[in-house]
């Protein structure tokens, strides 16, 4: 037999699967076996880091549920999702941001002009703006999803127990005749990622918070077009310089105006305090 | 704020750890936070790419128990588990193998001579050697920690439900006065890694086998030397050249031999139809 060294394994552990030569799949498996093997080669890995890892692994999967997402959340405090994120944006449409845990994909159709706010309290805030295509021309009918936290940065669909009603705080918008959409809100406020897990544990190892700044979540689609998962993020709110999962982009901020009736020229169910304006920019679909 | 792009991501990732300048965590956490991202952008990856990655995870932790390790089966069968045992490989020891999932730590001790077969048919096989320090020098007292498979392929503590006693098959012997051990045993069989969950399904995505070349485990210990976890195989059997689990070493084959009355020079409780030798070679403690 062909012996096997430290620097010939990987080859061998490679050409162990038969993959379909530059196959997708063939140039991921191949890509993370060489990244893991020269990561252990660098640094020498010992047994007890190794199965320290393995185990951090295996708790990540003891705590996690369809609903407690610890992997994916690994992978956002190690920027990796939004990395991801990144890798996939198109040039000229609006960046992409985290998806996050809390998405439900049959929210309610609500009219332009809607209040989300189901009676909570905080600020209300008028949100608006264009979907256009890259040219600027309006992409009349556009879909506009969005979901957030409340004032006290928390979840409806997190406290069901308590009586809320997890629909709370989201709504489906048809753009209009010029792609414009708007309604009202409550102004979400900062909340904290879990960290009660193995990734929680991670953070405090590394002396970091767990906190998002406050933000609003979107996916915007179009026939036609790409769909753009995103968040938007408010200026100079805190955490915006070191979000726990590297969401923030400095294109995705916008910036909170008082209102004034001047800044309104539509017709809301609620009357704001304060406005937020964000145009989202599709490219067509490849 | 300084605004973050897919390259300067993964400087602001690892800047929000607050580790220790150079501390072993810190190198670890930056290595794999490199990798990981490298990997990423090398391979443009998809969402839908990155969530099978994550989903893939989050199987093998719900079909993980404290007896069903499915993380050290993929660090197995992607060859890091035998990279790992490689770069901790001394010069001049005997190399390191898989420790397995299934060592206990209280295993009897039992005689020089004595049978692990428990009456169970097979070929019988005396197993005998040497350990000694890399001068050759007879390390007398070194302990020799035995477990194994039987001539099914099956360890006793798989089978406990079917009444088999889990510490069958295993021994603990201490070396004579010139570093020998020698005890009678079943020849072992090969057997599957377990190929039920997730990384059974990358197997077969890979038209890959399970099977393990059988093999007989070994942990030897002496005080003032580093302890070695290794494996011993069998010239010319089944799975030889191609272990799903990389562990086969050239310098872990030995010859089983016919046993011929010359072969043995040792009183043992059961006649041996078969002989294998092998010696353990430890490296001092740094």
């Amino acid at each position: 037999m062909k012996d096997i060294n430290e620097y010939s394994l990987t080859q061998a552990v490679k050409d162990s699967f038969k993959t379909e030569p530059d196959s997708r799949f063939e140039q991921l498996l191949h890509g993370l076996i060489d990244h893991l093997h020269d990561f252990t080669r660098e640094h020498q890995l010992t047994h007890e880091e190794w199965m320290r890892v393995l185990m951090f692994l295996y708790d990540c999967g003891k705590i996690s549920t369809p609903e407690r997402h610890e992997f994916i959340l690994l992978s956002d405090v190690l920027g990796f999702s939004a990395l991801v994120d990144m890798v996939n944006s198109r040039g000229g449409a609006t960046e992409g941001s985290n998806l996050g845990p809390f998405y439900l994909d049959n929210a309610p159709r609500k009219p332009l002009g809607a209040d989300l706010s189901d009676e909570r309290d905080g600020v209300c805030i008028l949100v608006h703006g264009k979907v256009t295509d890259s040219l600027h021309n309006p992409l009349p009918g556009a879909i506009v999803d969005t979901w957030q936290a409340d004032a006290a940065g928390t979840y409806p669909i997190q406290e069901q127990e308590q009586g809320q009603d997890k629909m709370d705080l989201r709504g489906v918008f048809e753009a209009d005749e010029n792609g414009r959409y708007w309604y009202t809100t409550v102004l979400p406020k900062p909340y904290t990622v879990p960290y009660d897990g193995p990734v929680g544990e991670l953070l405090r190892a590394g002396k970091r918070h767990a906190w998002r700044p406050a933000h609003l979540h979107y996916i915007v689609r179009h026939p036609g077009m790409n769909s753009i998962t995103t968040e938007v993020f408010f200026e100079n709110m805190d955490y915006i310089d070191n979000d726990a999962v590297f969401g923030v982009r400095k294109s995705l901020i916008a910036k909170v105006k008082p209102a004034k009736k001047a800044d309104i020229p539509y017709e809301t169910q609620k009357t704001p305090d304060a406005v937020v304006e964000f145009d989202f920019v599709l490219a067509p679909e490849s």
